[in-house]
């Protein structure tokens, strides 16, 4: 019996990536055969050979989930984030600044295997950013990494849709949600990339007609998710499939689908888009932050679109200043 | 022989170090017993103590020489730089980011020894940074790096004060001046820190009086070479004894004192200081870049200035965007 066991708000899981961030032109991306605005899986030789042309770059952490859950941490709340790096010195990074930014770090690092994950990200004129991601020691994420205690009690899981791209790292994930859904806790997914909903269409309807609570996507990825093309259809769709679906829109904002309601949430103004990395992980991370908070869902959508808009004001989707003062600056809450 | 060589028109010598960038509160900097604003030596040990309490960092190139030497190749310029780095991950970033600037690195990675130097940076509130560096490999600069032949065929050799903290850099920076010296070619010297200028004054004064034909230093630095408390007692102290000697006073402006000529630059207006870190560094590359294309001192002032404004609305000292494009949208050039 452990009477200190901290129970958190939410737990995270996903890819521990660290991000190389660099400013390109479209030539450069259409250069390399990249698609803009998705990711790609590449392998080392790949990365670095990207790297190699790439320009001067800044080294910061990312992974989408670790970006929510820096996010919620950095707005108040308990988080705690489940990947795996190397103890190499990425994974020293990457451990290092979610530990900073207050999440517990649930996993220790490999000691043997490949190196820690990064992600080439390219952040073209317009504010897009295309990633050539070499997942590394994240794709080793394995069932036995993965705290049952901690998230039988966590009130929310909040799982990505890109530890998709493993097998092993998959089975670790459906093993989260499923000691989540005993416990009766709520499941969160985000679909990532539209891309990647396209390599896991089957499995993923699968989920989101099962545990899954809250959904986020894009537009991109709920049309690809559900077969529409429109996304008022699409919309209809997943209406009470899953709890609560925040589809986002970018500069259009977003639209909150329950059972029964559909919110309109307005985008935050941004002066310029510099680099939209983290943009729907920030997002996420307002919402939920909101959800945990007990506000109501459109309070949630305009906390999600305010820390949306900060983080594509500037490179790179974690922030070295507080959130919850940026918040609490804005809304009266 | 060989027809091939490139003939530079700049070549910078400095501590080839990564920067660790920070946000932090003003008691941070007090907790630590750190002086704001200013550079201190730490060992590796201290350095990732400092680490271990930070927040969430960016781990960007820096150096001081190499930062100018990086804003003059983003001008335009052909400019190559020598300063040692171990083959690690940060000696990678930092040969990678050089190189990606348009830098030609003149020096091989060490393969054993110390790692590559880094920088804690800590900027506080009012953007001032304050600097802990651990100098691993860059202290291991010796005379036979010294690349003669460039040297005495660059039009510029540019040094910076902070290489004068070990023994064994400062011999190989003394054999450079003197090979450019030889060359009839020019040699800029920036005195980098006031705390810098305290642990070396001597030797310095005899540069100044002697090889240094440009100098780069803000008010503090040259009152303390100077020994006087009042700035206009300094310029006219410092008058003369270089050809050229520019004195910044960050929001004040710079003054560009020669023997015959007094000029005064303002400052480029900042919306937000963001992060100093760079501000001497930029200007200097602005300058030197003026002088290069044969502008007039006050015209090089001017595009130190607007350089150096840049580079403090942003976090960190390298730019990820083309420099010429905003001089050239700002100056008529």
């Amino acid at each position: 019996m452990d009477d200190m066991r901290k129970i958190y708000d939410i737990i995270g899981i996903g890819n521990a990536i660290v991000d190389v961030i660099s400013h390109e032109s479209d030539d450069f991306i259409e250069r390399h055969g990249l698609i803009k605005d998705s990711m790609a899986l590449v392998d080392e030789e790949t990365a670095t050979g990207l790297y190699n042309d790439m320009h001067p770059a800044i080294q910061t952490s990312g992974g989408s989930a670790a970006n929510t859950m820096a996010g919620i941490a950095s707005l108040g709340g308990s988080a705690a984030y489940i990947g795996k790096v190397r103890n190499d010195h990425l994974g020293d990074l990457f451990a290092h600044d979610i530990e900073a930014s207050g999440v517990d770090y649930l996993v220790d690092p490999a000691t043997i295997g490949l190196p820690t994950a990064r992600s080439m990200v390219l952040v073209t004129p317009d504010g897009a950013r295309t990633m050539s991601t070499f997942l590394g020691a994240s794709s080793t994420l394995y069932p036995h990494d993965i705290d049952a205690e901690n998230i039988s009690t966590a009130e929310y899981l909040y799982c990505e849709g890109y530890i998709w791209d493993v097998e092993i790292t998959k089975e670790a994930i459906r093993l989260a949600m499923s000691i989540a859904k005993e416990a009766n806790k709520k499941v969160c997914f985000t679909l990532s990339d539209s891309f990647c909903v396209h390599r896991h269409r089957q499995e993923w309807l699968e989920l989101v007609a099962g545990p899954v609570d809250i959904l986020f996507a894009n537009k991109d990825e709920i049309c690809a998710l559900s077969g529409y093309e429109s996304f008022d259809k699409a919309i209809n769709w997943i209406r009470g499939q899953v709890g609560i679906a925040c589809l986002t829109e970018a500069e259009n904002g977003s639209t909150i689908v329950t059972a029964d309601e559909t919110i309109k949430v307005e985008a935050f103004p941004v002066d310029k888009v510099v680099d939209s990395t983290g943009a729907g992980d920030l997002y996420a991370a307002g919402f939920l932050h909101g959800l945990i908070k007990g506000h109501d869902l459109e309070t949630c959508g305009k906390i999600g679109s305010l820390v949306a808009a900060k983080v594509v004001a500037q490179t790179g989707a974690r922030f070295q200043t507080s959130l919850s003062e940026i918040v609490s600056n804005v809304f009266n809450l």
